[in-house]
């Protein structure tokens, strides 16, 4: 995968390598707010969880204009579980950034991320907005302290670019826990300079997530909060929409494996890669169950070749296969090794055990249903997981 | 609930309170098998994992006769992804029993629990059988020798009895990790002395599963092995049909919920009741959701009234509700706390902090969509589960 964030001299560059797009962030202890002005034809996909919060209530009807001047993200309160409170809430956020922007607040995209169940604070966001918004800028810096400010237990800021003939497609997102998958997918807001109409903007962004944020789990708990945005600035004017389709893909599933390797408490990251399904959406539940079994991702963290744990994994899929047909290896290209070939076990697992000493741990498995293929992401559960969420809210 | 099983001397009943019901145990190291003979009309139910085990496989096909003489269970191998050999192996496990107990191979039932991906030590279990088949009586000891045979990660063995007007039913199971909904169940082994025909003990045991263990979830992993036997030994005649099935639910609870306290690691032990669903599949998928979320064990372990994670696992259960309908309660009868009534949340939580420093913390779900109720019952998450599943096969 091309990774064009990083230059020669290190500087990060995501939002900043996309014309059009200026920002800013801060954040005072766990309470951060971003700003990010793009003005153009935007889509977005949102949470699948029936609790979803004010923010998303509010911009489940606002997207469908197609088209946002810019968004305004909070940290350290998801203000979901708020009730109408919370709802007029959410279009106060809005209306802090319009005035600053002296924009419509219809056309403000908010976000929330952070505890559930307490009401925004909204005159530290007033402040906060008033102290960034005359700092909105195109630069490696502005994009670095914008994704900081929308972290919560993330330990490091996510970016990704990605370039294709004549555009280029950037953004930033934040997730560590309370992923899963049956989501819109995490905070992420993704731009592009290319010239695209809301409405493919809608279908290629669905196209997209379902292939990279929604295949990534690191607990299993959808949050209420899910959401990403895609603005289209189209200064660089009509571009191949296969070729969009193709680099969004990279670009989304650039920040996907970022969330992954960043899961909370994770000493690993962890990939599998289902082949031979009968279905592509069978590949991706299972890929999706073995990633997220909480036996295999303890397992992984003990380095303990436990494959046993990873075929009971896509047994409960809900996929049909054959256990006596399947081959299951660990281990990435000319160095994977086998734990299972064509249903008989491998009876010496020692090379199983060294492919798990990595920091990128991958499992591949061929179900001989059929020809088709997909990813999952996620990480491993160490006892830091449980120290981070144990106690969150105090 | 009724618990007959401890005697005021202290002394445990669970199989031997249960009329022609007589059993043995052995265990060396990790390595243990349980021999119950108890002839009489049978039933079963088994994991719903696509990758079945092999005894699994074995005993779907010779349930169909509807009776049995006798149960040979073994641990620490869980005959599993084994092909071929472990379907001979598990033949060969019901033949050792028949010999001993002088019975047709076809009437023994055989289970086994363990690792995942090794093939049966036949040689041992021989050894095994032949030391406990002359053992074979109806006693505490002997029953306390079975419970502990069939133990893995169990820390503690779980029996039950439970007796109706004219009949009881009794039982033992284990079961403390890779525990999930969409299963059979885990290893369990009912008995009664009512004398009931296989057709109709098979719908019995499917309804009382459904409600009981298949309502306890400890990781979210369904096992490959997973199995619940039921045998009517018949000595106390015909019973009220509709007295049986209350018996019996009561008597899988109590396994169900000694399960659940037991899960790997835990603490703590959660019970989730969900209230005033819309129908009772509904009811008991939110409870379930609820009790299996990563995020809401580790809150509970840590003592953090974290109601939005609660909520958050509800929304994401599949079942429609609105969440501004809802109320929440942490703790039991007259003393829980409320954390949120009529979707307003209750702004001081030092009650349901209180309320969570309990051996059994019991959250209550109140949907308000229509009269249907359900339980579920499952245990924190702390660090011990991944110390203890990061280093399981070696």
């Amino acid at each position: 995968m091309s990774d064009n964030r990083v230059l020669p001299d290190g500087t990060i560059r995501s939002l900043c390598g996309v014309s059009g797009v200026r920002c800013a962030g801060t954040k005072e202890g766990k309470f951060g707010l971003a700003l990010i002005e793009a003005p153009g034809e935007s889509a977005a996909v949102f949470t699948r969880n029936v609790a979803k919060a004010a923010p998303i209530l509010l911009m489940q009807e606002r997207i469908k204009r197609g088209r946002l001047e810019a968004i305004l993200v909070n940290s350290g309160c998801a203000n979901a579980l708020t009730g109408r409170r919370g709802q007029a809430d959410a279009m106060s956020m809005a209306e802090i950034a319009a005035e600053k922007l002296s924009c419509s607040p219809d056309a403000v995209g908010v976000a929330s991320t952070g505890v559930i169940g307490r009401y925004l604070d909204l005159p530290r966001i007033e402040k906060q907005c008033s102290l960034i918004a005359p700092r909105l800028s195109r630069s490696p810096a502005a994009e670095s302290d914008t994704a900081a400010a929308i972290m919560t237990t993330d330990t490091y800021p996510k970016h990704a670019l990605v370039k294709g003939e004549q555009f280029s497609i950037g953004g930033i997102c934040k997730g560590s826990g309370m992923i899963a998958p049956n989501m819109g997918t995490m905070l992420a807001f993704l731009y592009t300079d290319a010239a695209i109409p809301a409405c493919d903007l809608k279908d290629m962004l669905s196209h997209a997530v379902t292939r990279s944020f929604n295949q990534v789990v690191v607990d299993g708990d959808t949050s209420t909060n899910d959401v990403c945005f895609l603005t289209a600035t189209g200064s660089a004017g009509r571009v191949d929409n296969h070729e969009f389709e193709k680099v969004l893909l990279e670009c989304c599933t650039l920040l996907a494996k970022q969330i992954a390797a960043d899961g909370e408490g994770a000493s690993r990251m962890i990939e599998v890669i289902v082949t031979n399904a009968g279905t592509e959406t069978d590949a991706r539940e299972v890929a999706k169950t073995i990633v997220g079994s909480p036996l295999v991702k303890s397992a992984i963290y003990g380095q303990d070749p436990n494959w046993g744990r990873i075929i009971a994994a896509a047994g409960r899929a809900g996929v049909s296969f054959d256990p006596d047909a399947i081959s299951c290896w660990i281990g990435a290209g000319q160095d994977r090794a086998p734990v299972c070939i064509a249903g008989t076990m491998t009876e010496d697992l020692r090379a199983a055990k060294q492919a798990l000493d990595a920091k990128q741990v991958v499992i591949e498995l061929d179900l001989q249903e059929g020809e088709e293929k997909a990813t999952a992401w996620g990480c491993d559960l160490t006892e830091e997981y449980v120290v981070i969420n144990g106690k969150y809210t105090t």
